[in-house]
């Protein structure tokens, strides 16, 4: 049943993606030439999707097809097709927000689950050019710029809450997604599940996790924030594997698991993955630059990413002149009004930050300890190498959710990173740290 | 075009029910005889819908419609009839939880926005058996029943999240009512508003609320809490008009506020209830009881509903064996584990404590200074009277938003009421306690 969502639905192949495309004249025009002239390439990388690039003499698109089932783990996994539906209207509902900063989507099928969208060119993963050792300085504003308009224009604070009601209604059906993060980010790193992917010399580290009463009651606190905050419109998935880089431009992909949820999490998610991939660099390449000034990059981003984000969130907010339900003006107006409300705002924000720190070390839990392993980690072959920046980067998760109360800022994350960069095999060595 | 939701939608009056009733005859079979056997009288008394009561021979039916209007207001405010729609969905969501303590619901009708359910003899609203002096000693314990079994049963508690996600998915378009909520709530009390009906002798008392920088961010909290905190699915309305009672029996009504929100607003909503009814009581029947023991029963009420509603709370809590993601068992096992979810569990209940109290304080600031005033005090016609019930409840509502952290428990909130019986006229007097 799952292999066929509808009477229609095919699951295509790059043979069949020519004449698909024919099919669709006005978007078609853009290849220019005939179907004879397109070329079309698989570059499936992603865990879920088929993703096909299409090149024609005038010009290039990508086809992304939603499958019944999991594309990393096979037809033994279903999953729910629908979910394309939610990453095309996820993008049509941030668009006006983020602009240039996501693909310009062109067309969704709605029996066939596909989205057309701009080919990005010569965009790579950003994920891959961290591993590389290429720096794309611009990456933490744009990003920061993202997440501050997307987050906030999708909230109460910008709209009346019907606007955030709407998208509830849509996206709280998102459902298969949202599964996966509920099991894979907060359930199954703390428990034995044959999903699970540890590292052999991890084991140590995973059974200490499993044990610690402590860490799993932070979790449950997360787990319940992500189930119930329902702040504004999140990307969902907001990694490095769905950032596309050129030295100019920035873009964000694939908001399938899109949901209304706490703001701190797409934020925490990004700075998860720089931190990983600072505690991996040592063992990768690091381009034209030193590991020592790499790693000094990836710092000063998680940096620069924060302050951004901060300083965007609090101007479109202080800028905001339209109705809004969250913090109406009619209530703090004249100078005391105001101040008053700038207190509020930034008690706002210092909430996401805390938020973000607890879900960025939840994200950096599941990436070690979970199913969905990263690159910057696997590209380590050798198993007995690969787990010591993971218990690197484990132990200083750890101690952002035992005590959020030594993270008071984006700096105090930064200067803590060395701090566990030798954290060992042995996880009781750094348990109090 | 809101005077007809649909072609075939017209408004029913008493003179059309028999008729209406003869084409349900699986339903009309309860009243028994013959159309012209039957009896019906319109019994609106709430702010909204009509209401119709029918008698036969065997039994009765309670007959409401939605009216494309509010009903107290009039044509010139337009509402969406979906609300019918709306209670009927809530009714059927909450009934194997709360069984008998809310009316059966025999019919929806989606052209017409007509609910048919049990009609409920001799109950009578609770607010009037307060007024008259009437107590219902059950009434605290079978609405502390309601309210926790159905804020547990439909929170990510005791469900897969997907549970909640599907009644949001609901729910989240029941916008009509909750702009009501948001504007007449957490709004219009704090601003000049042409809705706000003010006792006159009260002026002062509002001029210095919407001055109060202090109280107007307590309610930001406040409504931003409302707005973001989805722990469960919620009545929305719970207060002494949408209970109606016998001696024996306890039934909730009127569930067309219903959304998925924070679980300590019905909690708030309920108390608020009982304390305007304890300030009111003075100049009110206290029936066979003197008004200090009327008072008494009243203040022992709102402990025995907050005990109750906490134990059984916790109990459906820890008795728990089901699937469901709030706190999973496979984190908590052994008795460290049973020992650390317990500390968990307390940790929930006290937040919507704190959150109960926040909306309790919110829901007396809008019955007093706001549009939808309440009979409690209303009976009292002489308007430099009714002042004096009116600011001790808005001085003690401002105490609690203003400093929560005098109110730990709720032996502190019964201690309180006392102290701002006298709160008088000057609403500087009391500002600081
Ligand atoms: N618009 C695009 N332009 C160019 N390449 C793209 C585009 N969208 C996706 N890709 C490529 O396809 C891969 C998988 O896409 P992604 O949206 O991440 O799929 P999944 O949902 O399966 O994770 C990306 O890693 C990227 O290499
Ligand atoms: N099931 C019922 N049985 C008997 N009387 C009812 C029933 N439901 C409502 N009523 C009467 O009708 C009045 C209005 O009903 P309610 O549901 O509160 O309407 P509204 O939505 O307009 O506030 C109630 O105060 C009560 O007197």
């Amino acid at each position: 049943m799952l292999d066929h969502p509808n009477a229609d639905y095919r699951i295509l192949t790059a043979a069949d993606v020519p004449a698909y495309l024919a099919g669709l004249p006005a978007i078609a025009g853009r290849l220019g030439g005939q179907p004879a002239d397109w070329t079309c390439q698989d570059v499936a990388d992603g865990n879920l999707n088929s993703v096909f690039l299409v090149d024609g003499p005038a010009g290039g698109l990508c086809v992304k097809q939603a499958l019944p089932y999991v594309r990393v783990a096979g037809e033994s996994w279903p999953m729910d097709v629908s979910r394309a539906f939610f990453e095309f209207s996820y993008g049509q509902r941030i668009a006006p927000f983020v602009g240039r900063l996501a693909p310009a989507i062109h067309h969704f099928d709605a029996a066939q689950f596909i989205i057309v969208m701009e080919k990005l060119s010569p965009h790579i993963i950003l994920r891959r050019a961290m591993i590389a050792g290429e720096h794309h300085p611009r990456v933490p504003e744009d990003v920061a710029d993202y997440v501050a308009a997307a987050s906030f224009y999708t909230s109460d604070l910008a709209a009346p809450f019907e606007s955030k009601a709407a998208d509830q209604a849509i996206f709280a059906r998102n459902t298969a997604l949202q599964r996966i993060s509920v099991d894979l980010v907060f359930t199954d790193p703390y428990a034995v599940s044959e999903r699970n992917r540890i590292t052999a010399p991890l084991e140590a580290w995973a059974a200490s996790f499993r044990a610690d009463i402590d860490l799993k009651a932070a979790v449950t606190r997360a787990r319940l924030t992500y189930l119930t905050r329902a702040q504004s419109l999140l990307h969902g998935d907001l990694h490095s594997g769905s950032i596309m880089v050129t030295q100019a431009e920035t873009r964000v992909i694939d908001g399938e698991f899109a949901l209304v949820g706490p703001s701190g999490f797409d934020i925490g998610n990004f700075i998860a993955h720089y931190v990983m991939a600072w505690y991996a660099k040592p063992f990768h390449e690091s381009g034209a630059t030193s590991v020592g000034v790499f790693r000094d990059h990836l710092a000063a981003d998680i940096v620069l990413f924060w302050d951004r984000f901060e300083a965007r969130f609090l101007s479109h907010w202080r800028g905001f002149a339209g109705a809004a339900d969250g913090l109406p003006a009619s209530h703090f107006s004249g100078p005391a009004g105001a101040a008053r409300a700038e207190t509020l705002r930034r008690a706002y924000v210092a909430d996401l930050f805390r938020d973000a720190l607890m879900f960025m070390a939840c994200k950096i839990i599941r990436r070690v300890l979970g199913f969905a392993q990263i690159a910057d980690f696997l590209v380590i072959t050798d198993e007995a190498v690969r787990a010591l920046p993971q218990a690197a980067a484990l132990a200083f998760a750890r101690s952002v959710l035992l005590y959020p109360e030594r993270y008071g800022d984006i700096a105090a994350i930064v200067a803590a990173l060395p701090r566990f960069d030798a954290a060992g095999l042995d996880p009781a060595v750094t348990r109090g740290e």
